[in-house]
């Protein structure tokens, strides 16, 4: 089945709160960019634990291949997923409180022997992340994402080359 | 009902490894001091996710009134179980890897709104005063634990005054 | 005596600062939501040392159950309290200075063996649920408590619920 | 073609230094215990830059699917890695330096958007971990692997019961 | 009244625990060294409050002129005392714990405005500290220390001269 | 001499950088207020090592007592001025840089055995207590200081209770 | 061939992005105003890494002595760079981000042994130092840099003796 | 002149205690294996400042090019001297005391514009890479050491590549 066949969402993407939305909106940007079908929702560890159980187990039961957790403070939410499912699961700590995400990242990426979560970086650029390595992920089995990898690589490096170019001909003052 | 007639656990203590034990130990043994019946028990957030809640339902419904929850790193337990239950928990942020506990700590204290946990200090002293915590907890409802309580005080108190006295006695380079 | 029957009040609340006042007032909120009748004050450990532990003590002599203690930097009013008491004390670090509330946060939880604080989360969310936990432990002795918290946790739940409804409903670029 | 047909490896693990070797050997005691095929090596981002390109060219044209990178300190490699491939990257944070690994886990996980590490706690742990998310990646592929997981699940959740089971019978000042 | 004639303590030291006592005895060495009449005693802000308290109107009406107070973890006794005297106090965080002082240094040295603490470096070189930091106070009124504190910087920096020399001498590989 | 007759400072107050006065003139200000005389300039222990070190000297040979010295990020005003007095020299680190001060904080506390900056506060706050402190070291010779201190003292607690007062009047929504 | 007649650039300036111009920017103006020839550019280590070393490559090949390279989060840039050339290359983190450059840092500063990086202070303050350090480097073989630097250090003492003038004249309350 | 005929010191390494020079050593090995002449010394930024600027003048009027400067703590030896100077400082933190070199890393690296010192990692391995570091930098004046360099960077990447054949010889159980 190629990816364009796909209609059940490969990734799940969920946040513990809303407040976290414009941050993980980041992760979804990226997978409709690659066109991998995904589903995203709001569930807490703490606050809706039955919910985010069984969303856990939807997701696995109709295709799903990986899922995005973001959360922040003392964020539960991708390892209890992880104690859950045998999917990979891609952890984003979200800023946002007094300790700017320390916490979240502590609490998001030092998981114990026997469950991983795949930790990415604090905030939104973590998010955006999480996306890309989903679809580095899926690009093992999809031929066609390998090559939207590729193409996603070349343009920023061309970006960095336009940048590059545009500073050497306006100057530092002027960029 | 008093305390002596009190059968049950009042006190459930887990902790996510067995690693743990040595530290988390501290909490049992102020129970016993205190008299106060309690189980103790082995039980990961992430291994036996499952265990773990079935078990903080056991003890509530047994008559147990407070939850102790150690463990170390990203240390979910104490807010799993606190998802889980209305009984107040007790985290103990337990040491041992790379960061000494301060992932523990937040990972135990950093809780969103809604899902308190009474976080101690880290480590074996934060499990003795998780077993102290308990018994000031339980001391509203059983008259002979205040009693105790206010012993444990004057004791503390004493003992700091028999110290004093020994240095002032054999001077402090002989203590 | 039932709940509604308590006229004094069963929970103190202090902090060091009136500046503390916006984030300790979420406190303030959920006993008034549950009904439990509560004491609010301002006094420091360092600036009204006496007054603290009159207080302290007063608010004990009148019923008081339980103290919650909200300070910044160097928070030393949660453990002082604690050093005089026998009523479980539930400290709040208040985030504010350059440190962002580190250091109230450790210096309210790192207290030594012998005099637990039952730490919360920095800032207004860890007032918020120091509010919660003083109910938890309130609701061992009155019944109603515990169906308030329970009603207060399917409400969280279906908060969550509502909230990823919507989210399916209008989409991510919407909500 | 069923993973034990498979002889090239699916797995590359490198590590910056030998000194790393016994950390990161459990990411490979994983994959053995998994009989997923994997090869590991030494490669510095620093010190021999043009060797961690080129073995990373070699494992993608050979097969490989996964890479496992952990180096301590200012942890470049796994970033390099990434850089250079579509493929997912894996990064262990080593500890072993006067910051713990502090150092290693903010030069790993904090990578700019376009360019994900997957990254694991710090230490042996996290190696142990990285050969677990290496293992459910590929099960998405390999149905073996996924009946193999689920097996690897239900012995941590036995070993956590028996644990409990032993400590409930000899008691805890006998464990 | 020259400093020979003083039979009174003019120093008080006071630390929270015996377990101090190796690091704090730095700075009785010191007051030793420069004759400086001194008490030195046990007693916590936690366990031993009263006894504390009155030990710092004790020290003070005998003619004490300033308090070197040391403790660990959440350090409150400098602050304690800052509360309840104009004397001047230093105050020197203790390490032992897994958070190595830190939390120590934070609880000591972020006093709230109008209260401060004079603190020195973690651990027994800051106690060490603490007693020439009350000797160059002393010595605003006792010429004799003065001149002593004079002597005291010629000698490290002799001490340091003769290293050197003997360096050169030697060479870094002999020395 | 009493207080009074005294005319040339008895304080010297130095900053590293004009950026730093609106935080240090906090110090000015106590001083002001406990009518102390006291000279205030700005000199870098990097910008301008010799300026620093004559002033240090002319502030002594004026019969200055104590210094204050206020410095951000690798601040080592306090600890040069230290080095070259053997007068108490009170260190304020200043906020400011994206590391909020810590840097400064560790750069003027951690000093080595031998040279001590007694450290205050982070900060604005840092620099008022640096005033009291030392109005508290001058105290010791001038007793009008020492009535003054204890009338501060108890405005402080007044303040204290004040506030108090008037929160129970008003309720907390309406303070 | 004397600095002025040089022509090609002595020193590269490198960032991870454009983000980061505004504070990279003061690296350049510290070379232009000591005439220093210099090229200034956007290169990625990980967007476009082969850029990176093409580039690093053809300012030395160009007589470049020096490289200047600034990024901020899990900054590799100038270790990356470092690992390419024998030339020194000046680390300057960039603040930005959740982690204030503090991950900036130590992924800048903790090198392995053999590929070291000068690295200087966070932000842009650290940046205008990088193009002093270079300008320093270069004096070795342009005596007319090592005037000028020589007449900047007076610049820098004098400023500071004007400030403080101006405070003495006008007073602190009105600086 | 060459390198070979050159016998009055090119780098000056000083250090601030003789506790340092196990860790400090290191740089003066790498000068020797580069047949680099230097001086090493000991003296401290607040033990003996006089010495300290004596010796750093004598370096650069004797023909030093570079100084490297390593102390601990409040490490202030490295900025203290680049403050006299214009020649380029290198600055190592050194670790040993509670913090790590944390803070001896925050108060080498943290200069203010104007003044900076090229700081190295903590320890050892940071003694090491300035002893690299003065070399590269002389190494734009004396060809022979760029020989050195390179042949230094193609040995480190022969190291590796060994380590590596081995470790695929003898596998990862037996290395």
């Amino acid at each position: 089945m190629t990816l364009t066949e796909q209609k059940t969402p490969l990734v799940g993407i969920v946040m513990g709160s809303d407040s976290d939305l414009e941050k993980m909106a980041e992760a979804a940007k990226v997978l409709e960019d690659f066109e991998v079908p995904f589903e995203i929702t709001i569930s807490s560890a703490h606050r809706s634990p039955e919910r985010t159980l069984a969303w856990t187990e939807k997701i696995k039961a109709a295709g799903g291949q990986v899922i995005i957790a973001g959360a922040g403070r003392a964020a539960h939410l991708a390892g209890v997923i992880a104690a859950h499912t045998t999917l990979p699961v891609i952890g984003v700590p979200v800023d946002g409180g007094p300790l700017n995400g320390v916490d979240a990242l502590y609490a998001t990426v030092q998981m114990p022997p026997g469950i991983p979560v795949g930790t990415m970086a604090i905030g939104s650029g973590g998010a955006r992340n999480a996306g890309i390595y989903a679809v580095q992920i899926l690009a093992l089995q999809y031929p066609e994402l390998e090559a939207k990898l590729q193409a996603y690589k070349t343009k920023m490096s061309d970006g960095v080359a336009e940048k590059a170019a545009r500073l050497q001909e306006v100057g530092y003052q002027n960029y």
